[in-house]
């Protein structure tokens, strides 16, 4: 196949990650260049923290240096991702500008000494990033190395939001554009509440330090600003850089790991989607969440494969105990990541820097060298990726839609809600992983979004839904779609403001339920869910409600905690389709007796797999690629024909995928798909 | 019974709650009138956040709408509580004078966008309350729905500490007014310590962030300005009120759950004391804290009826779970808090906002409407407070005092006390819940009150005790009183120095020991107690102390711990008294045993009703009302004859009270009542 | 025995502690002074926080109650350690001079009215603290009762570091004296790393407040310059002192409770090595803290005989809570510390304040009065020390030497280390305490010392560890030394670089391994160590890693955990000693099987008395004395011949030593030492 438009000028799957050879003599970059070749290396991202080395002063560029390293990656026939390194600002731009550092809520200003992030709303910074950007764009348009622009790095990690006296003036301005009359943005935030009602747009403040909370609409709407300023300052860079060169641009998400970038939204200006996955390590589980992010990621990216900008080889530095990766556990992520739509594999980073602070942090050339486990298994990675090449610009297929909002991930996680046990990305995590153990792949979607190719929509957490997706959801409904949505959703409108007819009032007609009350649980409390007199008792905690209800059928009663005897679950039958509602906390386990049923509904059927046999399918445009990847320890059975493209075996009744092994099997067209 | 002076011109039990209709278009207010005549309120809180809606900038006010609102009450027989919205100054005031915010010790403004707390000690801020309470009594005065003036909000909460400039210098005059000389300062706070000796005034500071702890005396002092500065501010407006108005002035109290605020003196200053209540989730018996927070509220308004100004209909919305009341707790609820004293029973607030930081707070018309259970329980408890109209102006009888002194509490929970695990407020609940349990009304008192009339006196916790309340606790037990005290007790001055002679010396005539050297426990450690070679062994923790004995009869000893085989529990006879020490933490059942032999001292019998019936009498001039609340889900036999008010039955034997049930009998005088 | 040079002229052991008789009336010093001949004290530490009383406003000086003060001391036969008060300037100072307030990271001033604690890197700071040592010398150069200078207190807490704007100038001062050429400190921080590259020397900032984690290399520097700073200070005085006086001059060190200073350095800059030692109560065997406290000050005073001069007669005052020593617990203590080679022992402080914020700290006479358990167990003590003259100057005899180097704690426990769980002093702790329990005494060296007298040399967290410290540890084992290597040692050189050759390289041919990659267990794992086929399995935690052996031998395998099958401890034979290498985390225990091993090697005999006798022998010229202390219930045998010095018992074949008790015997040289 061939790359879609806007993905880089590489053949084949991309295989790389940062490189950062301004560490290092001049020496060891050519031992660098010796072992990225053993390793198949086609791709690397530099110069992401290069300023201070760049313009070593106002003005004055030194890019003696950058010309070396592009030719000698050029010379080795490695592409360079070249990085404007506007995340981390030169010691000289901060002494020049001290205003331009960013100040958090209490007042207290961030210095130099870190990553050097400065405040997006200052004029300076902005200046100054365009201008890098803009050299560097003319002078490496048209380097042949250079396939591909990667603007800044993780937009909004370590710090986002900015208090700033410039950040403040922005926010007001920003506030003016959004509600055009100051009456509008009293009545959006409620300031009859408290005494907030607001005369002047000057008097307007930002949500720092107060006595008590601030007022919710307008956190939310900070959050949004906050992740517009980050969003103005890329394009900036990008615009620059198109004046000059014709590379796609891109810049590293953070998928489900990061909070204050709408990727619905971010992914709108970039020429290619990238995204960073990191491991959780306290979780034993944590591979769930990596497929979560990467589907995540997928799904932003409309479908169309995307680059894993970064992940690690092994343990990373920055988590409490930074587990490392067992053998065989890095080919399982970078396989699963690549079942679930990503083009490109790379590392954070190539050679694992001696000083600093990520010094700890794994890379594909490790302390240790190259006579160690973790670069014998980049250098078979890099061997798999090239048996693995027919399957670029395939697509993943998914026949069930997860709602996923970051406005609401804003909004629900507020302070002073209900529960404190009730959190955007447990649900969305607990649903997400019924459906992983499942086998059932997921794209995420916008709640606002035309749903109507999917079997089945989810809502975990859709606490914020705008009177427009709720009336898009029971359309879904209506049109036969099966629609499950937990509690404490259909709460707020976009101004954080309750639904007039009470909790859930939009969704009535979808579901055949409202709320009257919540009864959140103590912390610790349990409580049980009976389905019927003769079905099964499962148990649930943290959440019960007073469910009022308008023609659903109760399926699942809460059997004892303050809601005792009120529906526990719900199924309206609405249209030719139906509305599923679980007014409880369920863990993964008990939600398979609302999923069973679900599935049915939606006529979805299951592969029957071991739950530790992760299995999910890439269509290409003459055969499927079927990645599975087994968790467990024990082998699994895979039952499917075709080829297994990292051995070269063929089989016509299935595989055995040995425990902690991947297979990718090339399966003719006109096998058993699920799919679109 | 007609209402005692100072009370609102309402006919019967007074009932309502805030009501904010700012935030409802108009059309809104008429359907509030209906429903509040449906569920019979006789009284709302009105304007206590209308600041910026008043006083639209500087000096310019707007009273139509206000006007509006008194008249369309005025025209529904409601009456109003008109508040003055000194509580959250308006957005205009912050940005005319940003010195006026709140600054913390660490230095950070407290700015806008919450309530908007200001400095008490800000000039400005003080001359605009004057100006804004001077225009609504001027205004209001002859208003003929006003009956009464509610004067700002819970008085030190959100914040009430302040370390701007502002509040610096007015705490250096307060500290000249209070000790005239340095050296009398410098000699309170036992400056010679750490070298803090000052030589000027202006050389004071406040006790904001320090490399160490800062001087606990100076902290105690601290707590006693800022409370006075919250006061000056309650007398500014009172008196500017007072200038135009006649009605009754109050403000609303949190009683146990404020911190700042020493309820003694400030009940000195309002017409008619009323009180906010919330029960704390995390309690499952946290209506024994509601039952102490009435009594104490009853108590600071020297026995008289008072005003339950603020509880709420279901959930709260601060809390980190806020469970909803279930049916029949808010009757139970309200209920008590009558039985205890108080002749209004109102609520935050009467229609739930739909934006804003307490949106999910419960109110009696909550967001589902009055279609709702709360509703529905809301116009039931409005006919319980009509049929129960005779019980107003009755007072509540108690045989027992505890000692309650707010600077003990101030001075008892500065840091680096002997053990974190004692704290002023776990004793004087574990003390309280004992007597409760027991049916045991008590009052409570400052220990340097006339404790003549009660059969007992306990002191849970008073840490600070002057030489003056020594005394009278020694007077008290000569003349024949029973007094029971908790280890920690006793142990400074006012200027927390400890007292010459050693711990506990003050008390040593009245209890027979005093205290060598304390011996806490470490974090989670037990010991036992030994009631004698015979008695019960129970457990403790927490604290044991070398205890020695000057005269008193050693009735328990350690069985374990640093202490074994020293004294736990001591009685001694002292004149026509007995005086009881506890030096060891007892848990609620373990206080039993000491408890049923003070009552033998005491004379006091218990009426055996079991724990969980919640018996408390009124006793009006000619008969008692006896509130009856049961807490448990059996039902109980409340063991009086005469009217049950709630249902109009009566009997000569003795009512059934269902579990979670109330009943309040009238009993003619002349039965058996153990009042004073 | 006579005192070793520096020693304070004292006849005999030094007894006494802190004396603050400013904090009371003149009335009482005379009681004060009778007290202490009753308990034998011989030196008081006098004007420690007396600024304020000496120095009443810039440079006027009131000298008159300390000539009173010290004419009395002298009356009464009592020495002086005149303290200069340089802990706590006056709030004269700071009103004088706000800008020598120490700030914190987050920009957070610290104000008066605690310890008063001052910047000190200011020039105001500096030349007042000499202008009053100055004063003070010229004034008691010659008064008979000063035999000792005590400059400041507690170098280090509570604050050390200091952010402020004069700070930070001292600090780029101090680089650039360190570095001499930018280009250095670029390369020894790693500047390259996230863009930090200096151009300019002020462009170099502190590190306080950060979006991300500050360099760590830049940190350590930042240790290392608060360290100097502190002593900067300390040499000002000192030699102010000193060009007036000639007593001794010393300050109170905290050895392993202090953070900030690298008392290494410290000890070569006082005349006489002085500690203050605190038990830390949650601890049950807070004793073998103290030991090991002890260990490490008499090594830093280079095995010369050292003050105690700070610790408790009972509970202290500002844990979270404080436990009082139980009867002959103050004993055991100060006798260990003697065993240890403290020849004064002294306590803070001699009679408890009434007022202040350590009121609750026990002292030598408590609030309780001579009337006491304390106090008679302070007289008890006086007299011991009295009976153990003779012991004065003799040498604790230690075979095995533990390595300790504050630059490795400071660069250990930055933040983003592999683990959490891995810390400084908790691996320090543990093997400490399992020589302790073998009754193996420990002196501590720095690793770049002469290690060539000791039998065994151990290194529990040697992180740090320079080039020639290893080849120092190289040599050591070479000659026919026993190394014992704990994980995680050996990873970084000074910069907090990773060493060439990775983890572990520089001790690769002592111990016959290298270190490939860290597999740290999840939070509560805990995993297993088989020692051979037929050996003991025993726990483990925390840590495994990936050893690869180079030669050595693998006595104990992980038989569980992410590193199973990989070694847990090797040893490698090398030259004519061994290195013996632990790879996970093992408890005191566990750590047995290791260390006997490692005793065999080093041909060290355990004494086998009970794990809770602690037993430790000083050398004097013609006898040792062997301090004995029964930290059990029950009775224990010491086996050796003298005379108890505490009874004038003298034995042929040993003494049996009560629980609790202590027992010093003189054994006449000859008998059996294993000493160097």
């Amino acid at each position: 196949m061939t790359a879609a438009a806007g993905w880089p000028r590489i053949d084949g799957l991309v295989y790389g990650g940062d490189y950062n050879p301004e560490q290092w003599p001049r020496e060891t970059w050519d031992e660098d260049m010796a072992l990225m070749r053993e390793a198949g290396v086609t791709l690397v991202s530099v110069g992401i923290f290069s300023w201070a080395m760049l313009e070593t002063s106002e003005g004055e560029f030194d890019f003696g240096w950058m010309d070396d390293l592009l030719d000698l990656l050029h010379a080795n026939g490695i592409a360079a991702d070249l990085g404007t390194p506007s995340v981390s600002p030169p010691a000289w731009f901060f002494h020049r500008y001290p205003q331009a550092r960013v100040v958090d809520k209490d007042g207290t200003v961030m210095g130099f000494g870190s990553r050097g992030m400065a405040s997006h709303a200052s004029p300076e910074y902005r200046e100054a990033i365009v201008r890098v950007a803009t050299a560097l764009a003319e002078r490496y348009a048209d380097h042949p190395a250079v396939v591909m622009w990667h603007v800044h790095n993780e937009y909004g990690v370590p710090v986002a939001e900015d208090f700033s006296p410039r950040a403040v003036a922005s926010w007001q301005a920003w506030l003016q554009r959004r509600y055009g009359a100051l009456d509008a943005l009293n009545a959006a935030w409620g300031t009859a509440f408290w005494g907030q009602r607001y005369a002047e747009w000057e008097h307007v403040v930002a949500p720092a330090a107060t006595p008590s909370i601030a007022n919710p609409a307008m956190k939310l709407d900070w959050a949004r600003f906050t992740d517009d300023q980050l969003r103005e300052c890329f394009r900036l860079e990008r615009d620059a850089i198109r004046a000059h060169a014709s590379q796609p641009v891109t810049t590293n998400f953070m998928a489900h790991q990061s909070w204050n970038t709408d990727l619905w939204k971010w992914a709108q200006e970039v020429d290619v989607v990238a995204d960073d996955h990191y491991l959780w390590s306290p979780d034993p589980d944590a591979h769930v969440g990596l497929a979560l992010s990467a589907d995540l990621t997928r799904s932003v990216a409309g479908g169309k494969p995307w680059m894993l900008m970064e992940h690690s080889t092994s343990a990373v530095n920055w988590q409490g105990r930074n587990t490392a990766k067992r053998p065989g556990e890095m080919r399982r992520n970078a396989l699963t990541h690549l079942g679930r739509g990503a083009d490109a594999i790379m590392f954070f980073q190539w050679r694992a820097s001696r000083s600093g602070a990520e010094k700890f942090h794994s890379a594909m050339l490790p302390h240790a060298g190259p006579r160690s486990r973790v670069f014998r298994e980049v250098v078979e990675l890099g061997g798999h990726l090239k048996d693995l090449a027919e399957v670029q610009g395939s697509e993943t297929v998914a026949d069930v839609a997860m709602l996923y909002d970051w406005e609401s991930l804003w909004a629900q996680d507020l302070e002073w809600r209900p529960s404190d046990d009730v959190q955007f990305r447990e649900r969305m995590r607990a649903f997400y992983e019924r459906l992983w153990r499942d086998n059932v792949t997921v794209d995420f979607a916008h709640p606002e979004h035309d749903l109507s190719r999917y079997r089945m929509v989810v809502a975990p957490a859709s606490y914020l839904l705008t009177e427009a997706a709720a009336a898009n959801l029971t359309r879904y409904v209506e049109s036969g779609g099966t629609l499950v949505v937990n509690f404490f959703s259909g709460i707020v409108d976009e101004h954080d403001a309750v639904h007039a007819g009470g909790f859930l009032a939009p969704l009535r007609d979808a579901l055949g339920v409202t709320v009257e009350e919540f009864l959140p649980l103590r912390e610790g409390e349990t409580a049980t869910v009976a389905w019927g007199d003769d079905g099964p008792v499962v148990g649930s905690d943290v959440w019960q409600e007073d469910v009022q209800v308008h023609g659903a059928e109760v399926l699942a009663t809460n059997a004892s905690g303050p809601g005792a005897g009120m529906p526990a679950v719900t199924r309206h039958a609405h249209g030719s389709g139906a509305g599923w509602y679980v007014a409880t906390r369920l863990g993964v386990d008990a939600l398979g007796t609302v999923f069973s049923g679900a599935y049915r509904d939606a006529g979805i059927v299951l592969d029957g797999a071991p739950e530790t046999l992760e299995v999910v399918t890439r269509r290409g445009p003459d055969a499927d690629f079927v990645v599975a990847a087994n968790h467990g320890d024990e082998e699994a059975r895979l039952p499917v024909a075709g080829v297994d493209l990292l051995t070269g075996d063929g089989s016509d009744d299935g595989f055995t995928v040995p425990g902690g092994g991947v297979a990718v099997v090339r399966v003719a067209r006109a096998s058993e798909g699920t799919g679109a």
